[in-house]
């Protein structure tokens, strides 16, 4: 059987996660659930969509993704399942959550609206489709339904918003900061094939080394580095301490390298 | 088997979270355990037993939930299971942490005092009840034991508190802030039955309107409204946005309804 | 099946924790995944090596403890597993993080260096070896693979730090604050047969009682007291309280207990 991972804005204070873990095992008892996180920022689509873009690779084929970061939900925005290329399945609101990480396993084979009823909690609340809609959904899925059963088919999912893309200059390449982690590391969205082995970053006025190989080594402990991070991305860290704190900066903060690749 | 659920305000930055699991895993390796939530504020019991309350429904019936806010460890409070008429079985402190969940779920069919120390930890500490005697006993109930080896049979869990009720004035229904949710939703005591279609609320001297149907598609963002949550209570909320901030709002505030239903 | 642990300072806002489980499924699909914590500060080996020195014991033998606080990632810091004489498998890197638990389980019997990069991820990213390494080695360590095929044998594991002994004055021990918990409890270094029965702890020149039996009856809510903890250790504590608050306490703050035991 194939994990149902969860990520959701729900947090960890309050038992919606476990109302939505109750909502899966009450159709698919045997169901193996694995937390990706619920703390996305509420109502942050995008970084949920970025977090579930780093996470769904990692799993086995096959895996269900359940993803809820629902701003709009108890609206007309729609709820979907959809399947990639590779085999798994992903189960949320048709709001651009689902997107980047169905991209990156190989784009949607199939994508349903989750328009039948039967496969949902005989009362359907106003704001927690996750209980009531999404995670019986898993469930269904989980004990092996047809994605097909569970509503009619789309042509595709909405496209609300895009990752922004890094853009090349003459002699450098301009992107921004995608997502700050836990550790206080700064996640851009420059690919590490886009620069040369030894290069330079500039933020907020500040130049940083970079290195593809080694790069702690190269620097002492409480210093600034760059180096091409778990996601293939560069990333900017401060050895054994907190780049976000260091250079105040944040998501949306522009980020150039240089020099680019040959 | 059943899951065994597991809320507690144990926090997830130390490891007792992770004993108390090992500590049921000991005595039944095969255990699914889910975690309602360990973020109850440290030795709050309504706030756990109201957790409780709007999560164990959502599990299978016969699911074994086991919580543990208990400041009196160490104390005289006895240590107690009990099964609802549902079949659902509840492990914990005798302190009101379980008696909403069990009442929702028919009310307690057999409730026992743990005293049987065969079933316990060898060794029991002072402090860590949940890794030496809940623990262990909730293991044994998944393991099968039957609920009356546990200990001697007791009339009744103590009620040493209970959820206010709202109460009805000529034209209005004046209820209170049980609950503020990590979205700063303001989660009331009022049922939602107990409004007519369209009504107002008053929370803090300020008017909000309330529908019962689409109430997100009648306010733009960042507006007030209200309406009946996944609870069945009436919930103050702002259509993305964070209503225990804009309001000031917090648990215990009186909130009035009018008109009330027919 | 073993349960595999996970220790980390991943934290839950990001997915990382996701990523790590999905790397160790996707060696071994049916492997249950319990968490100690993920909260353990970023890179601060000492609370992770104490957090698993208090958790491992409470599992099975034969278990997986698999713990990641690495700052010295991308270093050449070694990546290790090793067995205790238990039976207990540990996984994780060579600085410190993993010997306190092994002692506690009966020291090392045997320990590997993960240099066979047969059982690692295909490609290893510079900063992310919990998914690249650490994980899918736990996964084949489930799944049966012998520890020795891991790498080469290693005589003994590197020893950087070892938790502060108190030592013996005249008429009192002194010791210090190894940890303070979720509820602000004080935990010591001070073993609970040390002392005598009944006692006193000076800590920042306020006198606390201690009570070895049933100390929380002996004072009023709201007010200080030392008892054994579940570890064992002298735990200054508030009744229903915050101690760590109430007396400005931290880490490595001294701590004198009088009279000793006999």
């Amino acid at each position: 059987m194939p994990p149902v991972t969860l990520l959701t804005d729900y947090g960890l204070a309050d038992a919606y996660v476990g109302q939505l873990k109750g909502a899966i095992l009450s159709i698919c008892p045997t169901a193996k659930l694995i937390d990706l996180t619920h703390g996305v920022p509420p109502q942050d689509v995008r970084t949920g969509a970025f977090l579930l873009w780093t996470a769904a690779e990692a799993f086995p084929p096959g895996s269900i993704h359940l993803a809820i970061v629902d701003p709009g939900v108890g609206t007309a925005r729609r709820a979907v399942a959809a399947q990639c290329t590779r085999g798994d399945l992903f189960v949320g609101p048709d709001n651009g959550l689902l997107g980047p990480a169905l991209d990156r396993l190989g784009g949607a084979s199939c994508v349903v609206e989750l328009t039948n009823s039967r496969f949902w909690r005989a009362a359907v609340s106003l704001t927690f489709h996750g209980r009531d809609i999404f995670g019986p959904v898993a469930g269904h899925l989980a004990q092996g339904v047809p994605l097909t059963q569970l509503g009619s088919l789309l042509q595709r999912l909405e496209r609300p918003f895009a990752f922004p893309l890094p853009r090349r200059a003459p002699d450098e390449i301009v992107g921004e900061i995608l997502h700050v982690d836990g550790f206080g590391t700064l996640i851009t969205n420059i690919p590490g094939e886009r620069v040369a082995s030894a290069f330079t970053v500039v933020l907020k006025g500040q130049r940083i080394q970079g290195r593809k190989a080694a790069p702690f080594e190269s620097v002492p402990r409480g210093s600034p580095l760059v180096l091409v991070g778990s996601q293939g991305l560069l990333e900017i860290a401060v050895r054994e301490g907190n780049a976000a704190a260091a250079f105040g900066a944040s998501v949306g903060d522009f980020v150039a390298a240089c020099p680019p690749a040959e």
